[in-house]
C-alpha cells in the first residue's frame, strides 16, 4: 500500500466534475423548511454528521471502501444536544446508529426480547395486547419519552447518506441553508469521512471480476472541504471537526495542523482505543493565535446524575454549549 | 483499477499463514453443543451465512473494503428454514439484518414508533405500562410469536463475523462440526464474500495517512474455499452457493463455471437489480453430468397464503427443502 502523486481535486473542481445525488434537491427543501421553523422558535441548530462514508468501486456497486464507524459518537451526541434545547439536523450514514434507537441494537439488546404477549386478551376478537415486560419498563420509558418529546417538538430532522459523494454534496447544501441563522448554527462533524475517493470517470460499470490476479485500486484524495466551509459556505457558524488517530503520538500534531489549516473553531481529537474515555479539545485562545489543548476524561465506571453509566458525550456537549453561547455573545454586530 | 499476477493462496496456505480469530474456539464449542442437541432431536440443520465481509486495510482498523449486502437474503431465508422445521446456524456479519428483527429496521420501521405509554397507570409507584399500539399489533404478533417459538425450541444459533478472515476460519470450523450429521446438513452460503484480501503480513499498523498523493491498494485473491469444503470439510453436506452479478450476460456462465469447478450441489444465480423477483438454480441433473437451469420468479405484487407481500425466499426454501430431502433419501449407505 503506498501513495503516488495525483491530480489534486479542489472543492470547486470536485463539485464541477462529480454528479450530485438525485435526492439532493428534495433533501435541501426539507432542511430549508426545518431551519425556517427553528428560526421562528429562536432555537439554536446543530448539524450532527455521523457514521462512515463509502467509496464505491463500481457504478453498479458490489464493492466499496468504507470507514470504520457504527455512528455511536454522533447518535449519542445528538441526544445530549436535544436535551440542551438545540434543534438537530442529524445527517447520518444509512443504517448507522440513530439517537434513542441506538440503545436497542438488534445485536446486543434486541427489542423483541422486551415484549410479552398479554395472555388475558386472547379470547377477544382483536389481536392480543403486546406489552413491555415490567423489568424492562423503567429504562425504556426514559428513552421512549425523550424520543417522543423530540418528535412532538419537531426538534430533529434526519438526513441519510451512503457514499462520500452523497456526504460532500449534502454537507455543502446543508451548510448553506444553516448559514441563514448565522452564529446560532453549530456544526458537529463527527462522521468518519473517507480521505480518498474514486472519481466517477474512473469507475468500472460492472462488478470487477476476480480473474486470476490481485486487485489494484488507485484512488484520488477527497478535497479538504473544511476550508470552503469556513471561508464561503458558513462564515459565522461555530464549526467543530473531529480527528481520529490510532497512533497517540500523531493526535495532537494532526489536530493542531487541521485547526491551523482551516481556521475553524475546534478540533476534537480522539484515539481509536480511548475515544469513550478521553478526548482533547484543540482550539484558539479567545481571539488570539495561541492554540490550547483541553482534555475531557471520564473514568470507566463513571455514573451520571440519573444513576446511569456516564457517556463522555454528555461532557463534550456541555462544554460545547458553553463555548457556542460565548461565540454567539461575541457577535461583532451585537457590540 | 486493474489486475496483476500475484502469488495465489491455496486454502491450505491461507490457514497456515493468516491468524485465527480469537473467539474461534469459543464459537466452535457453541456450535458443537447446538449440533449435538439437534442430532438428538433428529432435526435437519442448515448453516445460513449472511451479509458482507470486510477487508481491513490497517491492523488498527480505520478503513476497510466491504461488499454490498444488508443481509436481507440470509435473514429472510433463515425465517423460512425455521418454519420448515430446520435448526438454523445463522452466521452473519455484525450489524447485518437478522431473522425477525429485520422487519423493524431502525431506519424504515423504527420500533419506538410502535409503542405507547399507558396513561392509566401513571399514578402507581411502578413505571407505567408500555404497550404496542393497537393498529400495529396484528403484524408484530406474527413476527413476535415466530421469534419466541424459535427461541423456545432452541432452533437457532447465531454467530457473528466481521472480516473475511473471521468468515473463512469460522466457515471451515462450522462445516467440520456440521459434518457429523452427514446428509442432514445443508449449507446456504448467502454471504457476500470478498474475492480479495490483504494478507496480515502486508497491512500497515496504523491509519494510513492521506498526505499529498493518491492511495494505491494491492490485494491478493481469497482462496476458493468451496473446493476443500466439498472435498474435505463436509463431504456429505448439501451445499448451495450464491452468485451475484450486475451484468445479466455473465450470470449463467459464471454460475455454471462455479458448479463445474467446485462440484457442489446448487449455484443460485441472481442479478443485483432483479434479485428480489427472480433467481436461477443451476445444478446437475440427478447423478448425470448435464447441468440444468431452473428459474424461480415472482411478480412484484405477489401475495402469499397469509395475505402478505410474497418474498421470493419462500419459494427458494420450499424448492431447496424438496431437493435436500431427495439428497437425504438417496444416501448411498441407505440403499
Amino acid at each position: 500500500m503506498n501513495e503516488a502523486p495525483s491530480s489534486q481535486f479542489s472543492a470547486e473542481s470536485y463539485f464541477a466534475t462529480q454528479p450530485a445525488p438525485p435526492t439532493l434537491e428534495h433533501d435541501v427543501a426539507g432542511v430549508r423548511a426545518f431551519v425556517a421553523r427553528q428560526r421562528e422558535l429562536g432555537r439554536k441548530v446543530v448539524l450532527v454528521t455521523s457514521g462512515g462514508t463509502t467509496v464505491p468501486l463500481e457504478l453498479n456497486v458490489v464493492r466499496y471502501l468504507d470507514n470504520f464507524s457504527a455512528g455511536t459518537r454522533g447518535a449519542t451526541s445528538a441526544e445530549y444536544f436535544l436535551q440542551a434545547g438545540y434543534a438537530v439536523v442529524f445527517m447520518h450514514r444509512q443504517f448507522s446508529l440513530q439517537p434513542f434507537s441506538r440503545h436497542y441494537s438488534h445485536s446486543t439488546n434486541p427489542f423483541l426480547d422486551l415484549l410479552d404477549v398479554d395472555p388475558q386478551s386472547s379470547d377477544s376478537q382483536s389481536p392480543p395486547n403486546i406489552s413491555v415486560m415490567p423489568s424492562k419498563r423503567a429504562e425504556l420509558l426514559e428513552v421512549l419519552q425523550a424520543y417522543k418529546s423530540a418528535r412532538a417538538l419537531e426538534q430533529i430532522h434526519t438526513l441519510t447518506f451512503v457514499t462520500v459523494n452523497d456526504y460532500l454534496w449534502l454537507l455543502r447544501a446543508v451548510s448553506q441553508e444553516l448559514s441563514v441563522i448565522g452564529r446560532q448554527s453549530l456544526y458537529y462533524l463527527a462522521a468518519a469521512v473517507s480521505d480518498f475517493f474514486l472519481p466517477r470517470q474512473k469507475m468500472s460499470e460492472h462488478k470487477i471480476q476476480s480473474g486470476k490476479g490481485s486487485l489494484i485500486i488507485e484512488m484520488d484524495q477527497v478535497p479538504k472541504i473544511l476550508k470552503p466551509m469556513v471561508d464561503e459556505w458558513s462564515r459565522e457558524g461555530f464549526i467543530v471537526s473531529f480527528k481520529l488517530e490510532t497512533d497517540p503520538a500523531l493526535l495532537i500534531p494532526k489536530a493542531r495542523g487541521a485547526l491551523e489549516r482551516y481556521g475553524h473553531q475546534i478540533v476534537v481529537g480522539n484515539d481509536l482505543h480511548r475515544r469513550k474515555y478521553e478526548v482533547v479539545f484543540v482550539s484558539r485562545e479567545h481571539a488570539g493565535q495561541d492554540i490550547s489543548e483541553h482534555w475531557l476524561r471520564i473514568g470507566p465506571g463513571a455514573i451520571n446524575a440519573l444513576g446511569h453509566p456516564k457517556e463522555i458525550e454528555e461532557d463534550i456537549i456541555a462544554e460545547l454549549v458553553k463555548r457556542h453561547d460565548a461565540w454567539i455573545a461575541a457577535e461583532p454586530s451585537a457590540n
